[in-house]
């Protein structure tokens, strides 16, 4: 993965020095690369080869960290530590954090339309990605996630709305890209985009639950942030057990939508089993 | 226009009502919209219909409302006033706008990819939009615009290469999008490229001449804040009389280059004529 994003970046192809080593130091480094690793899965789930699934899966990792780099500025989360390291706004300063932000971001949609795919697969993957990353996804839970902190009456039906959106659609659109990378049929990209779903729901679970049980060490990130601001979480709403018991039986679900692709499905299973037991 | 871009923000259709208010409140409103208006001029000089680049001129614009407010933000310009109209953080703040921003920039991609053109005029238009908004482009003139603030030894090829990056990249787009969507021949597109280099240099000059010499009332935002940022600018290099003749060189130019066109590059020549005359 490591070489294919730094081969994203385009070292000495006109980005300013300084604006290329902001995007290089959030995108490279120790992310869980889940979104890249369920993009490849699914693209292998439907008899796809990997290499098929490469330019999405980076498309979707330099989506991610922009969202990460915004998500951390100073008006927004205001974050100082991320994946063990400084935040990229503690590092390069405000304003050039918002800018790798906003560079990764529209970088994303160039490496997809230049996928080694026909070009209806790669205008469809060019769609997937904007609609899952935009207003109706990714941004929408963000903004809503934005302007309930701090009130004290989120029920969880919209607390499930934030995290299905702020990140079950990017999860959900790995699963469904890697499928259309693959070549896959319009019933298997369905399919797929139910599993992420489930997967995406039980990955921002799993989050809730170690901003409140973990330490800092663990996450790479400050913990009980999510408290200090007033945040919903599923542990707030419905306490750790149920909590957990909700990880389980999504996961359990997840795995059984990959059993569906039988043999081909196996790294599909074995993604969902790792997220689950990262709540335990 | 403003129904199309009234369109594009597709209202109702799963957007958060707040995120929708922002990205609505500087979408809409006073712009010139330039970039639109050299998108569908430039298909009219191919000989291509109207419609045809509708979708790519509604992308352009949405790209460049998103880095307007960006570019307004506290960490950036820090600028109260934009089309005469207190700045989007001003009304929604700070992280609303950069949520704003966001979500326009990554709808742009969307709106392009779903145009009503075939396959690979699409993908084409994904591609050069992408490449003149991004890293290489628009957001790699404004982060070297950022590195350089200040600084008292900004030379003439510097300022040029900000320039044609932070404002020439997207106009340029802007042109060589209006030919792509028309279908023009690879050389008509090359044409329009070059005249959108022209255009977008005077235009970003003008700019310049005009933070020196107009009013707010008259710009729509603040003037003279070139200066008190100690932002290299053309008439700081060059004065105001030699900025104007540059203006004037790069208009005189772009005119005929539009006159290759024939009849139909009339729209073109109108364009630059506007651009030039706003200087005076």
């Amino acid at each position: 993965m490591a070489p294919a994003l730094d081969r994203a970046l385009r070292e000495g192809t006109g980005t300013p020095r300084t604006l290329h080593e902001a995007m290089r130091y959030s995108l490279t480094g120790e992310g869980k690369r889940v979104r890249p690793a369920l993009c490849l899965a699914s693209c292998e789930a439907v008899g796809g080869r990997v290499e098929d699934a490469l330019a999405p899966a980076v498309g979707l990792e330099l989506v991610h960290t922009y969202s990460l780099i915004h998500d951390d500025l100073p008006c927004m989360d205001d974050d100082d530590l991320r994946r063990g390291k400084p935040t990229n706004h503690r590092v390069y300063g405000e304003a050039m954090a918002v800018l790798a932000g906003d560079a990764l971001l529209t970088r994303a949609f160039e490496v997809v339309a230049e996928a080694d795919l026909p070009v209806e697969a790669r205008l469809d993957c060019v769609r997937i990605l904007a609609e899952a990353a935009g207003p109706a996804g990714m941004v929408g839970g963000q903004a809503l996630d934005l302007e309930t902190e701090g009130s004290e009456d989120v029920d969880l039906p919209t607390l499930q709305y934030i995290h299905t959106h702020k990140t079950g659609a990017l999860i959900g659109a790995a699963c469904r890209l890697g499928g259309r990378a693959g070549d896959g049929r319009a019933e298997e990209i369905a399919e797929l985009g139910r599993y992420g779903e489930k997967i995406g729901l039980a990955f921002q679970i799993v989050d809730d639950i170690l901003d409140e049980t973990a330490g800092p060490d663990q996450l790479g990130k400050e913990s009980h942030k999510d408290r200090a601001r007033g945040k919903a979480t599923y542990p707030r709403l419905l306490g750790l057990r149920e909590s957990r018991a909700r990880v389980e039986e999504l996961g359990k679900a997840a795995v059984e939508t990959a059993g569906r692709f039988g043999d081909r499905g196996m790294s599909l299973e074995v993604l969902a089993r790792f997220i689950i037991q990262r709540s335990r």
